[in-house]
């Protein structure tokens, strides 16, 4: 076990803001769970191993890494979270996910500003077995530790990249879809296509450039008064709902 | 335009705790949008509302109110919000929701603890039609600001209570439905019978007390490697296929 220096430390802190985290290509995982899965996922990626003497992880599945020993005081200070969770480490960002050679959904993100909200349909997209994501660059940065939180690890299990939305869907043969208010009802929906699924930002929804080269409108049907469903909510129900289609076909 | 007082500040201050909404049964509802969900949803509950001169309220539609003039200065100090949205105003909690008779779908949340989980799940039942949630005594406050924050002005249309879930389960003929890793695939579920669908606690899930009273466990089926769904979205999607199933039935 080693002991942190100052230059360090002030590394991580630096890794909190996106400008630092593209000069550098790197980014910070929190807490025991997120940093074991970074280390069973990505392990050549890992820099850097941070505990403190509560951390639970196994001294044996850290022992090629460069580990210093914080306090809880030092944890406090770097870290992004209200209750920090005994370990950090810092990664390199320029991992590659395996991905299997059938992808009937990649998701497209247009925009999405919250990064709870970014980190959460990471999640969903893992969960269903979804391991693309192709995001507009106005769409909050994939390593911002709100995402990864959000992503409870799912960030080492989905390739998220940036891309001129416009120009990806213009040379995509898929089945494009995107969720609007005046779309048709999902519940009657099916289809056999491979697709691409657009997620619209949590105010304006889907751009209207991209309404322009959509290929399908659906909507969730609503029966109540609320205005609009949170969007990580929308995409799971939608995603949900094109699996169960695809299941049955 | 009234001046607003030290000590009338130094109540929204401590309404921002969950002790002091109690004892005063009131909250805090904050920016333009809110509050004006609040005056069309329950004017007669509103006591006070607070603007700056960025406010777009329309001062017609608070005439009836005291109404404090603050400056953003103000507003930033007694805000629970990062960016504060030019207007607050203070609640009564004894607001009464007023129901459908037919209720074929009741929500159960059994501890959810994160308040933009719970936010979110408020906001999804109002979006489909609920307008029960009966709540464990341990999940989050209905009332805290960021459940308030996040159920965009559905908490003033679905009614949440809290209730001792045992008891209450006992006493209900619903069919009780829980979401488990271990239950029947949901996309093979259909019912016509009136529903009580649990939400388990977020790490946890569903109490082992509540499972022994279930009817029906159900799944959302998994296709990747994330060891779960986010509580607010699973929800979202188990809500979305029990309506579609009754629509069809």
């Amino acid at each position: 076990l080693l002991n942190a220096s100052k230059n360090l430390l002030k590394l991580v802190q630096k890794l909190k803001i996106s400008k630092f985290r593209n000069l550098e290509q790197k980014f910070i995982v929190e807490g025991d769970k997120l940093v074991l899965e970074s280390i069973q996922n990505i392990p050549q990626e890992v820099v850097t191993v941070f505990i403190t003497n509560t951390s639970k992880i196994p001294k044996e599945s850290i022992s090629q890494f460069d580990v210093y020993q914080i306090s809880n005081e030092e944890l406090d200070k770097i870290s992004t979270q209200k209750n920090p969770q005994h370990s950090l480490a810092i990664v390199k960002s320029s991992f590659k996910i395996k991905k299997n050679k059938e992808q009937p959904i990649i998701l497209i993100c247009d925009g999405i500003q919250d990064p709870g909200n970014f980190g959460t349909i990471i999640r969903t997209a893992d969960w269903f077995g979804i391991q693309t994501i192709i995001a507009s660059e106005n769409t909050v940065d994939r390593f911002n530790p709100k995402v990864i939180q959000a992503s409870m690890g799912s960030i080492f299990r989905v390739e998220v990249s940036y891309e001129n939305l416009q120009n990806y869907l213009k040379g995509s043969n898929r089945l494009k879809i995107a969720t609007t208010l005046d779309g048709g009802d999902l519940f009657n929906f099916e289809t056999n296509e491979d697709i691409a699924l657009i997620i619209g930002n949590e105010g304006k929804g889907v751009s209207s450039d991209l309404l322009q080269i959509v290929d399908v409108k659906i909507k969730i049907p609503g029966f109540g008064a609320a205005e609009s469903l949170n969007a990580s909510v929308a995409s799971g129900i939608v995603i949900a709902q094109l699996k169960k289609s695809m299941q049955n076909a």
